[in-house]
C-alpha cells in the first residue's frame, strides 16, 4: 500500500467468509495471483490460500517461505513441499471441510483435476466445488487505501501523458515515444508498469490494440495513447488520442463524437446504475453519428490489483455499479483506413457520481510542432 | 524475430499434426499465449489456434481481427463474436475432429466445461480431450532465428550487468539499482523485460525472490542481481552475485561453493544426458561442502518465448536434455542470517555441449567503492 496503515486483511477474510453459505461452501482454495493479494498482502509468484471457516493457510514454497514467515499478518504459512496440489489436498483433508470452493475461473483444468485424484487418494471426505468470482466480487468495491493508492497511480499517469505531449516530434518511433512514457512513470515512482504502453500512430491508430512499433511519426498523425501506472500494487489506465499538427477532418471528426460520448458517460453515469446502461450511455451518441459497427469494445472495466478486473462494463454486463467502485470509461471509434480514437479515464463512483480520478486535457488534443 | 527471415510455421504446424497420432486427437484447441505465438507469431492478449489435420484457424477478437488478417502467414483468421469458448465450440464442430484436444494445463477448468457445455449443446459428435505440454515440447528445441533472438537478449542481459557494476554505491536504493538495469536494457534494445529485475542486497540475498525494495545499500554488501531481456519475443535469464566492497568472509566461501558448482554444470552438461544428472552435478558439489538445505530450488529452466518453460532441470525433472535446448544453469545457496549467492547463465546445448550465451565476468565479483 502506498500509505503506511495495513490494509484490514481480517475484515477481508471475514468478508469472504461471510459469502461461504451462497455458495454452499465451508472452505475455499484461492489460487489467483491478485486474489491471493488481496486477502493476505502475498506477492509472491507462488502461493495459494485455503480460506477455512476458523482458518487461514498460506502455501508457497521455498523461496518465498522465509519472507512470508515474517510479513504475514493473519493465519498459518505452511511450506509447499510437495507441489501446490499435493499440498493443498493434505491441507483440504485435515481441515475436514464438507465441501472446498476452488476458483475454477483461474486454476487450470489440470491441476483442478490434480487435486480432485490427491483428494479421492487420501480418502478426503472434502468434496471440491468450482467457484467462479467470490473473492473478485470482493474486490470490485474498493477501501480507502486501496483509493488512495489507484489515485497516486492515476496522478502518474496524467503526468506521462503531459510529459510525452512536450516530446513527440515527426520522425519519432512509436516504440520511442512509448518509451518516454514508461521511462516517466517508473522516475517518478511507478512500480513495474501493468500493461505495454501502446502508442499506436496513423493507420496504426485504427487497430484498437497495436503494440507500439517502429513507425515513425509523422505531421498530422493521430497518436493513440494508452498508459497505465501501479502504486502499491494498484493500478492506473489512461488513454488520450494526441495529434502531431493539424489532423485530417475526418479523424477530428471523429475525436468530437468520442469526447462527447466520453464526457456523457462520465457525467451519466450514476450509482445504482446497471453498467449495460452505462455503456449505453456513450454507445447510443456513437450509433446516432453512424460510428456504431466501429466501436467493437465495451465502454470499460474495473481497475484495481488486476488491470481488467470485475465490473464489466459493456453491452453483455451482469453488473451493477456501485460507490467506491473504480472502473474506466473508454469509448472508441476505429475506422479503417481513416484512423481512431479513443478516450478513457479512470473513474470512481463517490456521493452517486462518477469522478475522474485520471484528469489530463482532453479538449486540445493538437500537439504544435515546433 | 531479431532477423528479417520469417519463422517456419507451416513447418512448426507439420510438427504438431505430427504429434497427433501419439497423443489419439486429430485437432487441437492451443490457447496458451506463447503456444499460439509459436505456431503463428500472433502476439495478442486473446487468440486461440484450432489446428486440424488440415486447417488451422486463429480465433481472436475485434481488437487484433484487423490486423491479424494483414499479418497471419498460415491458415485462416476467424472473429470471435460471442465468446472464445462459443465461437471455438463452433468452429470445432464444423470441422468433425473425432477427438479434439485442448490445452489442459493452460485453459481454466471453467473455459474447458464451457466448451463441453457448448459442444454438447451443439449436439457435435466431436469429443473433447485434456492434453499436456505437446506444443511446450516442441518449443524445447530452438531453431537458428529462435537461438539467433536469444543470442541477442544474452548480450543485453551481460551488458547490463557491466553497466550496473559501475553505478553501484553504499546508499543507493535496491529498486534504484534494479531501475538502472531495467532502464539500459530498455535503452539498448530489450522489449518491455520479461520479469521484474531482482536486487536483493545484504540479507535480503538470502530470499531466492526477494523484490528489489527500498532498502539501501551497504559497504560488505552481498547484491544478488538476476535479470532478463527480449528480443524478438526472446528472453534470457542472467543472475550475479556482486559484492560491494570486500564481503563476509562466510559470504565468500558460499560464493566460491556456488561458483564452483555453477562451472562444474556447465562443463559437465552434455546433450543425451537427463535433466535430473545435471542438476545432480551442481547439487552434489553443494552438499558435499554442506550447503545442501540452503539449495532449495532446481538448477534451471528452459528459456525462450517465456522466461520459465520446458526443459526443467531438477531433482524430480522427467526430461532429457537434447540438442539446441536453451536453459539456465542457476545453482544459489541462500542462508538465512548470513546471505545469499545465485550465479546463472543461459546456456544452449550445440555439439553435445553447454555453451554459455551470457557470460559476463564471474570471477571478480567486488565492486570497488570509489
Amino acid at each position: 500500500m502506498s500509505s503506511s496503515e495495513q490494509p484490514d486483511y481480517a475484515y477481508r477474510l471475514a468478508q469472504l467468509r461471510a459469502r461461504f453459505d451462497d455458495a454452499a461452501i465451508d472452505g475455499l482454495l484461492v489460487s489467483s495471483r491478485e486474489n491471493v493479494r488481496y486477502l493476505l498482502g502475498f506477492a509472491g509468484s507462488s502461493g495459494w490460500i485455503l480460506v477455512t471457516r476458523q482458518d487461514s493457510v498460506l502455501i508457497t514454497d521455498s523461496r518465498y517461505i522465509e519472507h512470508a514467515r515474517a510479513t504475514i499478518p493473519v493465519g498459518r504459512v505452511h511450506l509447499n513441499a510437495d507441489g501446490l496440489p499435493d499440498t493443498a489436498a493434505k491441507l483440504i483433508a485435515e481441515c475436514q471441510c464438507a465441501a472446498c470452493g476452488f476458483e475454477a475461473d483461474n486454476l487450470t483444468h489440470s491441476l483442478a483435476g490434480k487435486l480432485r485424484d490427491k483428494l479421492n487418494a487420501l480418502k478426503a471426505k472434502s468434496a471440491l466445488w468450482p467457484t467462479e468470482r467470490i473473492v473478485d466480487c470482493l474486490r470490485m468495491t474498493k477501501d480507502a487505501g486501496e483509493l488512495r493508492s489507484i489515485q497516486q497511480a492515476a496522478k502518474l499517469a496524467d503526468g506521462a501523458l503531459e510529459h510525452v505531449r512536450t516530446v513527440l516530434r515527426p520522425g519519432m518511433k512509436e516504440v520511442e515515444a512509448a518509451w518516454e512514457v514508461e521511462k516517466w512513470l517508473r522516475e517518478h515512482g511507478s512500480e513495474p508498469i501493468p500493461f505495454d504502453v501502446i502508442a499506436a500512430s496513423g493507420p496504426n491508430s485504427a487497430l484498437p490494440h497495436s503494440e507500439a512499433g517502429s513507425r515513425q511519426l509523422r505531421e498530422g498523425d493521430p497518436i493513440v495513447f494508452d498508459l497505465g501506472a501501479r502504486v502499491g500494487g494498484y493500478c492506473s489506465d489512461l488513454s488520450r488520442t494526441l495529434f502531431l499538427g493539424e489532423p485530417d477532418p475526418a479523424v477530428r471528426q471523429i475525436y468530437d463524437v468520442v469526447l462527447t460520448a466520453q464526457r456523457a458517460a462520465l457525467h451519466g453515469v450514476k450509482s445504482g446504475m446497471s453498467a449495460v446502461v452505462a455503456d449505453g450511455i456513450a454507445r447510443t451518441i456513437i450509433v446516432d453519428e453512424g460510428y456504431g459497427e466501429y466501436f467493437g469494445h465495451g465502454l470499460g472495466h474495473g481497475v484495481g490489483l488486476a488491470i481488467h478486473e470485475f465490473p464489466t462494463v459493456s453491452p453483455r454486463s451482469a453488473e451493477t455499479l456501485e460507490e467506491t467502485m473504480v472502473f474506466t470509461i473508454e469509448p472508441g471509434i476505429y475506422v479503417p483506413g481513416v484512423g481512431g480514437v479513443r478516450i478513457e479515464d479512470t473513474v470512481v463512483l463517490r456521493d452517486g457520481s462518477a469522478i475522474a480520478l485520471t484528469c489530463t486535457d482532453k479538449d486540445n488534443p493538437i500537439v504544435t510542432i515546433p
